[in-house]
């Protein structure tokens, strides 16, 4: 009964890998915002299968088609139920799963929770959830950039232990766009491409990290004391397959510092409040300040190896598993834009619930003599 | 607006540092539990200030009464408010923290939001608030011991660079509770101890990681797809004042290991199903899978320090601010038992999740002729 | 942002009248229930218009699909996503409504809520979306009847001025689907089919009542001070189109007794507590007491009539509308279906939020020595 | 679990009637709303007990104290804790109580759902519980007044048979306040008075009617197509002790007229677009229309009556109850200022989660090259 997420821009997400399909039904979406399918189906090409050499060659179009909820291209305010038809058959060479838990994956947990499961491509437990995500996060996404020219943009920092030099600045869509891992230091981006195909051909995996930026975020978005922004944040990117650690601003490495050093002087720049450092990660309190907000998710290497596994099966017995099928050797190219979904979910949710209590009622003016 | 926490085990927490008191109230606890005052007062006693040499010296006693849901000792069914009455007046030592914003406080995000703040001690923004989680927790966690077996404990793992070595299984709560600092081993602990009040001398902070275990829960809790129940650890640990990071499993190390490595195969150990290796920690697809449940979060070096530091006051003019008053150089002590209350809050609110969906409804017999 | 139901068994509809369809997603449905499509179609028919000579002569089949959530014909835990597909084109007929308010539509307040809105057939607000709750409802009405052999039947008991004479014990589903209106009292019917013909000749509409029984409800559903149940039917019952009133039990009529004929003793009837009367109407304090749930929903006439209307356009100039096309003189027989998913829906939720505070630990054994 | 009550305006009520006391805890209020405890004691001294010679003689002060949330007489946007402590000592008189369930009273429902009650003054289900309501809604009320000039009045129409007559416009305040039984019609006060203190003399309980009027709330409130806003006010009052029935508009009485007679003309009055009647109660759609809300709510009898009667213990052996102690004989003039309290907080969360979808981004522009 998690299939939900937030809490003014609601989303309801359904389907599993090899059933009829998935999608998304978008609960509280401002009225008038123009969109075309368009819009969303770029998202989804971003994260769809087959895109490019290092990804699954598995090949889905993901086409999304919108149900309600837009009329004459602007948004209603009327729930948008977003639909992707599965083109892929249920696999006859999936039978084998049916009877056995893989390594690592969500076959066992799913049937200790609810006593059965759709075993074909790991039903709901598939990552193909996340096309739903996807569609709902491209309209936050356009929906804050207009509003507040708000950018999110998030890229392959390191995989396995390919790193790319630190930047200054949050990279371009384009830059990140410009090759097959979505890193945006050509010369990194190579060296994980070379890493990435050989470790498939050793039928192993591996994973990594990505990092994001939002910028323009205005101070005062974020819920304390539960609902923090980075709180939100975290639980959005650990809600995502594959995830295994989360960190903001200073992160881990930020525990080795003295507060003398970690603290970020607030100065005075241009008639604004701003931060000389953001060892905060544009965070305060759970309170975004104004700076860039960025952070990190660790994703660990794809389950799925094409190499003899020992396990067990649903009776418990001992089985020799030989992986086989079509599968990502990496994840993280795909979960690019994903991650920037759930982020611009938790955004325009925090600023909506910000606009209700603090701005909406703002310049009612009150008598003193009330007092 | 985001002072309540949990779907079904639910705490609304209030109260500022300096005014009247802090509190929570609980809806949804089960009726017929046993609990005496002393059994929360207890848990309080652990994150109080003024509980040993390495914290705040600030002496107050946070004495808890329970105001209803309780009747003869035992849970009505009905909410249980907890309160703690403040005794530090309203110091004016504070008086310039008005006009201040302290450099990687909430003192500019919280007046950045709601265009006001209660300045004194950080108001609302106080570590003070979690006496409310903490009540809470002692409760929740008491209903999870009973009824499932289940043990929580954290310790503090590294302070610094002062790092204590891993342990093969979690330690004894006396052991912790053994020293100031919380780590259960004692030769690191004095190690802490010393690197903590050298820090304060020079009026500096410092922070670390506080791991925590989580024992005998069982399979099949989480939900899937957004309420993973890592996702809901992740936002549970990021929700407390001074966190930064969250991992889970094998974490952020794990991104170095290739798949054929990281997985945990499957065995069947004494007619139970479980993995030889936990690099999962204990959450397969979001959901438990049995193994024990282990996460470590990341603490910034404590934001008050007694140094010079350049910063604006509210009209953005640059002042000097000396931090004085007492405060905790380090907040790793007694964010242990912060960390456990909240991570009982999250196992219950899930195991009553799962309970509804999966549980109740799961002796009925339906008959194949319904087909 | 309304469009979501139920807290443990949560349902988000979506769709417009003459939109591509429309549908609904449930999380939260208890897995290893065996789910057939025919089963929910079989209660969309009994709303679906065209089923007699006294509802609108629209004819749609609206045949339901169910995308996810099912396998192998039983429910997987996992969300269950229902879609209707509109097959009725955007009439062009319906062109003069675009810029015109039809009386006691909700024309005017879907363009002061949304500043637009889809105008064909009342978009979002067209009764047609109840179509997802029937769907939803058929669901939780199977898993109640099988896990508490719990029954829902309402019946047509007044149309405007023509009322059956009361009954003993709720009537058999096939009294009420003997004939078109849906009122158990065969007489009684054939004159209220009688008048909403005459009506209809008028080119006018009619309203009336709607009687409810939930049977075997078992005592301690309903969740005090909010969330009890029979506000819990209030709000499910006023949320559907074209209702008034509601009220439980003895109602307003209840209101000219004195305490002393009011009250309903309680007596012991082969062991169980039980009342003599049931003026209580089943609920007592917002929670079940193990008698018959009844209550009873007024319904308006129909907002659309063939007959000239005064009203305004979106400039607010005076218009003379003719009411034209397809409509249901009566809601009424097609609203039975609707009200008794409706229940069903507010009846499952509170038994999994029962179930998950009250009666998951209640095997608990707490010993003495905790006091 | 159902203990607390709004969306984004979200209060958590606690305490029994005889237990250390009672109150609420409001999260999400708007901050910079200036606040007295005067302002909130003045409703609570409307509801309190020993009001006036037709309520229980009981005598409490229902005094309140602010714990949190308000700063030098302002709302700081944290949550706000509103505390009255019960003086009230526990009563011996109610020992029977323990062992017997009142006839139309809460204790054997709470027994059945809890497996135990405090018993003394019916415990949480005591009307004392709507403390924390009335507190709550005095800040929502005020709010509501200053940034709309809403309106919100209720008063007792009708006491058993004794009915006032129609009024063309809402009553004044001072009216409604002018007499005992908070109807603004003098002389029908004076009857209803004559024949509370009547009934009251043979131990014996009456019921009624409350209506109330909500002016100046502006077109486009309400939430389809399940919070409608005629919803929302039926849950809010259902949730009420001791009510049987609510309606909206043109009600029970409604479902006799035909369409032609109940549909409400558009006109346009001074630029504005209005309704000629308001048989839809000024909601149509589930929003509001601009014209003025109407409703009213059904009061059952008192079930405490001082007169034998039979009923049953806990072991479920026949007994013998005969009513003692201090009671309300007719609950409607203190249910004035609850019914009034828990519509502004209805009103307040649909302003809020209108403002949040609906205003917030209204007006943001979107390019016409973006479609």
């Amino acid at each position: 009964m998690g299939n939900q997420y937030g809490k003014l821009f609601r989303i309801a997400t359904w389907g599993e890998s090899h059933g009829n399909g998935v999608g998304v039904v978008i609960d509280g979406c401002p009225p008038g915002v123009p969109l075309s399918v368009d819009e969303i189906q770029q998202e989804l090409d971003r994260r769809r299968p087959g895109q490019s050499d290092i990804t699954t060659p598995r090949k889905e179009a993901d086409t999304v088609t919108i149900l309600s909820g837009v009329d004459q291209g602007v948004t209603l305010g009327t729930p948008i139920a977003l639909n992707v038809f599965n083109k892929d058959a249920r696999g006859t060479s999936y039978d084998e799963m049916k009877k056995t838990f893989r390594p690592s994956h969500a076959d066992f947990t799913y049937e200790a929770k609810f006593g059965r499961r759709m075993a074909e491509g790991g039903g709901r437990s598939s990552a193909r959830e996340t096309i739903g995500r996807v569609a709902a996060g491209a309209i936050a996404r356009k929906i804050l950039k207009h509003a507040f020219n708000l950018d999110i943009i998030a890229y392959v920092e390191r995989v396995q232990d390919i790193s790319m030099p630190p930047l200054e600045t949050p990279p371009s869509l384009d830059l990140v766009e410009a090759n097959a891992i979505r890193c945006p230091h050509p010369e990194t981006a190579e060296r994980m491409i070379e890493r990435i195909k050989a470790v498939r051909a050793e039928g192993d995996s591996i994973g990594g990290i990505i990092r994001a930026h939002l910028s323009n975020v205005p101070p005062g978005w974020g819920e304390p004391v539960f609902d923090r922004l980075e709180a939100d944040l975290a639980k959005a990117m650990l809600s995502l397959p594959a995830t295994k650690g989360f960190e903001v601003g200073s992160g881990f490495a930020g525990t080795y510092l003295k507060g003398s050093a970690h603290n970020d002087p607030f100065i005075n720049k241009d008639g604004k409040i701003r931060t000389t450092t953001n060892n905060s990660g544009g965070v305060q309190g759970g309170i975004s300040n104004g700076e860039e907000i960025h952070f990190r998710v660790a994703f660990k290497p794809t389950a799925t190896i094409i190499q003899k596994q020992q396990t067990v099966n649903r009776e418990g017995q001992p089985i020799e598993l030989m992986g086989k099928g079509r599968h990502d050797p990496c994840v993280l190219p795909r979960a690019v834009p994903i991650v920037e979904a759930m982020a611009a979910l938790v955004l325009l949710d925090h600023a909506m619930r910000h606009f209700a209590q603090n701005v909406a009622f703002k310049n009612t003016e009150y008598s003193s003599t009330e007092l």
